[in-house]
């Protein structure tokens, strides 16, 4: 990884560390993405970032990069990684989850650079936005969920609406990032109006600014009232899916236990199921119930209808044999 | 959050500390997660998490759970925090994600736990296997990305692979958590089925198994040769979205700059766009020419189909005036 193309004693191998902080504050930070800024030369990153890290800076050159240069502050860490510095490129949160991870590499392929050559590259991950909005604000994520930003400066609206409104309806717990701007205020209402498509009025939502920052600010909506709120470009907005409730100032969304336990009942295992194992509508089952359902009459496109899938999919797996399931094997987790 | 509700001395308030590890090395622990951890008496979790972090357990109370035991390792934590004592409960990556937390949440009020209560309750984020398993790939997070899981021990598969249909068919990325285990093989091979109604079949697809850890092993490979692959419970399976490649052994995912500026012309913005405002496919942009080509004769029904939106979403944005252009607002990130 680090081998020169041309051996040159003079000048040692430069490296590129994308690291991402967390949240904001030292204490959220790996151990990692402190020794990575400590080995750094060169530290460089938008304003806002840099101030959060202030105490690491002593003696190190420091780039503090404005609002729409991205492309910019990966074309400075290869100018000085290529000299032989060590560069730390940071961003808030990860730095692959709408970070600066993906337009670095853009930038160094574009330039020539390879993985082979004298610029190492490191990616340092950390929580998200979305970890650390939820880890306030409950246990919203729990289940399947899906971040989708709401900044069409680089995306067409369309392949945004588009996604909304499939995530609204496969019934996912959504974090929507660059929620609102200065200059685009009607994108969170258009998300509003196609996931009360799907969704009821009363759907949770939850809005936080600043996770662990100073200014920290935690909102409890529901989705007919979320365009309503103040929502800024340090926001984060959380959308609850159809299980998610609020209690006590917790929105949480349920793992699933109740499908196969009796929560009521001390934890018992409702009838059919068992612990460790697919549900009973879990794929097997649901495979089965498939084949003697449609033995029975039921035509392909009467059961693809039924369950909300594509008829062509429902075809395909009527076509494929069952496997006998396999008894001997361990149960595994129900996390 | 601390006041008892009945005065006594004798027993200091508990605490429950639910705690992202990150994925299992002490290099990516946060301060805090190792500081939660180092304040506990008591650290509750399943075997391979215990292990992860041995160094820092002397002097305390290990409680080892087994795999199918989610509840049973709730209780244990809200017994020992009732009685007084500080207990940390680990999970992998985030606890929010498909970790502890909600599990946690449900088991405490199912108890009549309240967070004004006599046991406090924090969440310690962390990186989730989706952030370290993509850090070590390239970028291919970088634009909108859902997480599902493939278990079926909590959900019924048609919810299941409604939602792996609909993301494949609105062009996210996707990390599939819980891919594959002894018993649940076809489960994999579902999921492929649906994502190739969408998707070519040279999608690039990353199998990261024990990201960080000892065993780590990436493997690249694509859509239509994944359910082949060796995938386990350590298994966390990446597969891009549309404009995904992979290049001298990296996978990344584009962030749309390619949209905006003429990569190949040093980086100019293309005719009609401006850095830091949205595309002229964005939002404004596309509602304008939306009004401009109904008036021009296109039905309602036609637009829908062209821009695979539902109907009564074109109808609703066309009935809604649009607003002026804020001219003279702050430029903002593009990341």
């Amino acid at each position: 990884m680090n081998a020169p193309e041309s051996f040159d004693a003079a000048v040692p191998a430069g490296k590129i560390m994308l690291v991402g902080i967390g949240p904001g504050s030292v204490e959220h930070m790996t151990a990692r993405a402190r020794s990575a800024i400590a080995e750094a030369d060169v530290v460089v990153g938008y304003v806002t970032y840099i101030k959060l890290v202030a105490d690491l800076l002593d003696g190190k050159e420091v780039v503090r990069k404005g609002m729409t240069e991205e492309l910019d502050r990966a074309v400075s860490a290869l100018d000085a990684a290529r000299a032989g510095r060590k560069v730390a490129l940071i961003s808030s949160g990860d730095a692959g989850v709408y970070g600066m991870a993906g337009p670095t590499y853009e930038v160094l392929f574009q330039a020539g650079w390879t993985p082979e050559g004298d610029v190492a590259v490191e990616i340092v991950p950390g929580a998200s936005a979305l970890n650390s909005c939820a880890a306030l604000v409950g246990a919203p994520l729990t289940h399947d969920f899906c971040a989708i930003s709401l900044s069409d400066l680089l995306t067409p609206w369309p392949v945004i609406a588009r996604r909304l409104d499939a995530v609204a309806m496969a019934d996912f717990v959504v974090a929507l990032y660059n929620p609102k701007s200065g200059r685009r205020t009607r994108q969170i209402v258009e998300a509003q109006r196609l996931f009360l498509r799907h969704r009821r009025a009363d759907t949770p939502v939850a809005i936080v600014k600043s996770a662990y920052r100073r200014r920290q600010n935690v909102v409890f909506t529901t989705l007919a009232q979320m365009a309503e709120q103040d929502i800024g470009m340090l926001s984060t907005v959380l959308i609850g899916n159809s299980s998610t409730f609020v209690r006590d100032g917790l929105m949480v969304t349920p793992r699933g236990y109740a499908n196969k336990y009796d929560m009521d009942e001390g934890g018992a295992t409702r009838d059919g199921e068992k612990a460790g194992r697919s549900l009973s509508t879990g794929l097997n089952g649901w495979l089965e119930a498939l084949q003697i359902d449609h033995a029975a009459g039921e035509s392909v496109e009467q059961l693809a209808a039924r369950h909300r899938l594509p008829i062509d999919y429902i075809r395909a797996t009527l076509d494929e044999p069952l496997e006998a399931a396999a008894a001997d094997l361990p149960e595994e987790s129900e996390a």
